[in-house]
């Protein structure tokens, strides 16, 4: 059974140019464009279209910025300077077969999909938005380093903070280009995973030992791990890079003060590799399309 | 027999500093600096002078800037404002067991050395330190790659030109990277270095045949080799990066008109890493004093 899959993209940026691209090469995808009239480029078989001309219950996805909605249901719409406020209401028009992607969701918007008996996609909490999305956050942390040292990553000691997601792509990667790199942790699965990497683990309480002669300190754990104490004993050029969530990990006020730079490096996807990052959100949108829409395929 | 070895450095640029700083590390090393007078740090037992100054029959080496002179003698002093010129009979006034060294040479450095009975060390020119060099070059070239695309290195098919000293370390390193390597050479050893390294190999004659769906092509062959007939078929969005010395090897007057970013990258390790490209400056000087001076060991 071939019907249509009809999506409405409401706001993004410039990864979003991408996905429509990916979305948009199957022949039973429908897609309208909401808050795209600034865009200079046109893409084949996508329609621009207003808000108001939405028929909302006719809708089988809507995709919403990676921010979702502000507070006041007003989404990001880098491409148009009209102001869009999806409300409380406007999501009950919807069907309630329609699927709701976003990349990450706040009680706004959580509470008018719930209210209106929906199915939310935040993509960034998936784990594999989440390693595909380390490619590029490494490339950026690569770049980052590369740009603010001038000594190579090659031979340089790098402590990486937490194997997770990001921090095993971090890890990997380094090593790679020739970095002696360190595996801070807590977890005994990634003492065993940084052993099998051949790289050096330690207990993340201990990072003081490590910390001091290291070169470059790259943090993935969104808790305070890089404390003053840690910074105290590290050597003045070195140099860190923090990958984690808001507020981050690193006490950038003792970094600061004791001379250490210390960059807060986030959505690194979107500003080194947009066209990637936005493949990738195309890729896991088809899948999680294919998946709802079993028989539907796209 | 523990004789000083007496050293004047004359001129030179950011990377000479790391390089000072390495060979004054030596109990037995007296070091003399001309053309640093503008430069804010000092090191522990090394003497800022003027070029008068220096009693020339006594210095055992003297290291001038990496491009030597230029054709009427005068060194590049990016930390002096003063003019320094070395004149054919300056260097007559050296001991003829006196050893020159520059990164590179030209006629009229090459012919004031002869004329004297020196013997000179073009840095540059030697295997080791090219070898040496090319990990800055590849983290520069990395730098480039991430900061002039919009996608991310990891899956972009990459075309690297020639395996020789810096091919062999691009190629080894974009495919850590992620990055699906393809050789072009002439030589049949490539072709095998290519495929123990996991990576295809062609002959750069059909260049054509894999420009045409790279993403980025790295040509570190030093004669036209990326001409109009291969650029012609590339991707819009495919960049060009030259590692191959002046005057390249890529046709940018033809990429420029078919709107394909080429860039001609040139002094890598200087401008991202002069630490370390200072630190491998050291490292082979040391290494050939020892040698030229066997029994005084530094």
């Amino acid at each position: 059974m071939d019907k249509t899959i009809n999506i409405a993209v409401l706001g993004g940026d410039a990864r979003y140019l991408e996905m429509i691209k990916n979305l948009s090469k199957s022949s039973i995808t429908e897609i309208q464009l909401v808050g795209f009239d600034q865009l200079n480029q046109g893409f084949t078989g996508v329609k621009q279209v207003n808000l108001d001309d939405l028929k909302l219950e006719t809708l089988d996805a809507i995709i919403l910025p990676i921010p979702g909605t502000n507070n006041e249901g007003v989404i990001e719409t880098v491409f148009s300077n009209r102001k869009i406020q999806l409300t409380e209401g406007w999501f009950k028009q919807l069907s309630t077969n329609c699927l709701v992607f976003s990349g990450i969701t706040n009680s706004y918007l959580s509470n008018c999909v719930n209210e209106a008996g929906l199915k939310l996609f935040p993509l960034m909490n998936r784990n594999d938005v989440a390693i595909y999305n380390s490619i590029p956050t490494v490339e950026g942390t690569i770049m980052i380093a590369i740009q603010n040292t001038d000594f190579t990553i090659h031979s340089a000691k790098v402590v990486v903070l937490g194997l997770g997601r990001v921090g095993l792509s971090t890890a990997s990667k380094f090593s790679a280009l020739g970095a002696k790199v360190s595996v801070g942790s807590k977890k005994k699965e990634d003492f065993a995973r940084s052993k099998e990497m051949g790289l050096e683990a330690f207990h993340i309480d201990k990072l003081s030992s490590y910390s001091f002669d290291c070169d470059i300190l790259i943090n993935t754990v969104p808790a305070l791990v890089v404390t003053d104490e840690s910074i105290k004993p590290m050597k003045s050029h070195a140099l860190i890079i923090d990958l984690a969530s808001n507020p981050g990990g690193v006490d950038f006020a003792y970094a600061k003060k004791r001379g250490i730079k210390a960059l807060h490096s986030l959505g690194l996807p979107g500003i080194v590799a947009p066209k990637t990052a936005g493949e990738i959100l195309g890729i896991v949108i088809e899948q999680i399309l294919n998946e709802e829409f079993q028989g539907r395929s796209i």
